[in-house]
């Protein structure tokens, strides 16, 4: 069994058409008029499938397809959220993946034991409302129902009433929920098996991801008749924070990762020196040890560049997840429905946070990478090869149907 | 005669509490709906003292109080806008200053041979149009109408198209008119008056500035599984041109300053690679050559940085003004002018850019400062004692009917 190679490109094409950029890319950012459209399009794809189509609190839909009565369900899913200005690949190809095993076992009218649902998560991106895979944080207990409704973006809007604005406040429990296995197909995002001419990653687990905030308050002044002696510029040193938290990574070496990608002045305006600058520490390894090392160095930092600019801060973490390993029998399943597909494999960890980390916590989980084109995502640029994601899909088939196994 | 410190006090309490913010600031940003309500008090204001107002093309007010016929007046003014959560003081204490020098010659029955006429100028902060001083720069012909109808503020909004919204676009010619003088009282913005127990600064000249607009193109990327390695992150090179920025005021000494004030960045999320940084430069010094100096060490900054990073970059120079010197006849009169109040006062240079810059170029033009407490400026705490205040309006009293004449 196949899966249909033309009607899976067809479908990344429709999809990606909601929230296109002008330069190839997608702007479909969580609970955004072009995520409902998203949505919209991909419940309509579900029902057609012959799915029942559910939505819970946190607005995650669950599209199910029945095995034998009393079964946990084998789960695949993703998100269809992007970043702004992102790709069209990065989530999106997870759940029209897993919307394609469906398909393809409708043609085959191949039934399970367990049951199949499609899970389409909220706000994987965390690019609008923070923490990032902030519905399966739900899901799995990790992050109060209450503190998630209560997350706001930028202009003070609160998740909850964009969830009830676009119409997926939904009334089924977020909680956890019996699971055979829950499966992952996403791009890798790095550029390790285009380096090595592989199609496919067999995900072992996470790595540790470790966020923080710094919040630096300067003396907001006239940049004109001030002299340089009485200035306390909050840029000033929160640009010495963005060099040192590179050289956090450079010290410690190894596969660390230190990136500071959101950063705010205000008032922000050519004459005035700045009086308040916030910015983001992202910091992963696969190693939960090395970013304690990590986080001592950059309270260091952000301690000694403060005193001498004569600057006050806050600095929290506020955001911290251990390094997640997959479940081993799972991720030998991938592994064999990998193999079947006679592309090039390797077992692999992700770098990037995936509500796979998440629901590891609630069943069984894995995950299935299929390459990113010189390693890049979260841009317009973001690339797979449709053979490649020909592979992954077929990985995803394969695994899926081992673990719910035939009826 | 004297001017009315009750009355001058009242009025400052009037006008600050359109746009007030809650820590005793200002938000009332050029051309936004505050500054029209700004412009509408103070036009009912310039009504009430039997002033003919007139709008010109940039929006300016001018209310004119009549002379003996056929002679150029002496013009009082300065700004009505402010910076984002700015002060009470800057700007609209000079037209409030001017309007109660008017009123005072009004109780007082006294003409002047020459007119007098109370000048409110648009958009002077550059903080919503870029550049600064917009409005009084077309009026000397150092800036096109079409150009500055053009400003798009950074929403992508134009000037011509707010000042027709606010009511504002008004039919005069904006250009050059004959002038007996130009005379602007101001805050002082930096700490030296109040250091030394001074009351009144007597500005000789404005010091050259020179803007600057960087845009870094980096490689936006996931934050998580990008290795180190192939990253090109644009804030990264940016933080390092917000280090060098100050280290050329460093290594230069002397009078000069160096700011960046703006910075943005692309896309702006935690979990993203910065792809594309915008930053401002604002480089000032009493000398022309001092900045080209500055410039040859910036570009030199960024173009290295640009090559470790492996990042491309515009750098635009796209506004220069050189040293302003006053015109000797009216500094000499403003000097008289402080003297005779009895206060303390000093020669000493402006560090900030003000209308008065680009009126030097049509007319005789002189500037009086009050001081700055802690010589802070563009913030909320922004604050002139009243005594000071008192001191500075006195002069400008003095001066204008010394230069206008009794009639």
């Amino acid at each position: 069994m196949h899966i249909d190679r033309e009607r899976l490109e067809q479908s990344i094409e429709d999809l990606g058409r909601i929230g296109a950029t002008a330069k190839g890319g997608l702007t479909r950012v969580a609970l955004t008029d072009e995520d409902k459209r998203g949505r919209d399009w991909l419940v309509a794809r579900m029902k057609d499938a012959g799915l029942r189509v559910s939505v819970d609190q946190m607005g995650n839909i669950f599209g199910e397809r029945p095995g034998e009565p009393g079964l946990p369900p084998v789960m695949m899913g993703s998100h269809a959220d992007s970043v702004p200005t992102g790709g069209k690949y990065d989530g999106q190809l997870g759940v029209l993946c897993g919307l394609e095993v469906i398909r393809t076992l409708n043609d085959a009218r191949t039934r399970t034991r367990h049951p199949l649902t499609l899970a389409i998560f909220t706000n994987e991106e965390g690019a609008r409302f923070q923490p990032a895979m902030i519905a399966s944080g739900v899901m799995a207990g990790k992050i109060a129902l209450e503190d998630a409704y209560n997350a706001r973006d930028r202009d003070g809007i609160r998740l909850v009433d964009e969830l009830e604005r676009i119409g997926y406040l939904g009334g089924e429990p977020c909680i956890p929920r019996p699971l055979r296995a829950y499966l992952e197909l996403h791009i890798e995002q790095g550029p390790f098996l285009e380096e090595e001419g592989l199609s496919i990653g067999v995900v072992e687990g996470i790595v540790a991801i470790a966020w923080s905030r710094l919040t630096i308050h300067g003396v907001q002044d006239h940049a004109g008749p001030t002299p340089m002696r009485i200035r306390h510029d909050a840029l000033v040193a929160a640009a010495d924070v963005v060099g040192r938290v590179r050289g956090i990574a450079r010290e410690l070496g190894g596969d660390v990762v230190t990136t500071v990608g959101n950063l705010t002045v205000q008032p922000n305006i050519p004459n005035a020196i700045p009086g308040r600058v916030q910015l983001s520490i992202d910091m992963r390894d696969p190693k939960d040890a090395t970013l304690d090392r990590a986080r001592v160095l950059l309270d260091r930092a952000v301690r000694e560049v403060s005193r001498r600019e004569g600057v006050t801060y806050e600095l929290e973490h506020y955001w911290r997840v251990p390094y997640t390993p997959f479940d081993r029998e799972v991720v030998g399943t991938i592994e064999r429905a990998a193999k079947a597909t006679g592309a090039g494999y390797r077992r692999m960890l992700s770098g990037a946070g995936h509500d796979a980390q998440y629901m590891a916590a609630i069943g069984p989980t894995g995950m299935v990478f299929v390459p990113s084109h010189d390693g890049r995502s979260h841009c317009e640029e973001e690339f797979t090869p449709m053979d490649d994601i020909v592979h992954g899909a077929n990985t995803l088939l394969g695994a899926a149907l081992e673990l719910a196994g035939r009826a």
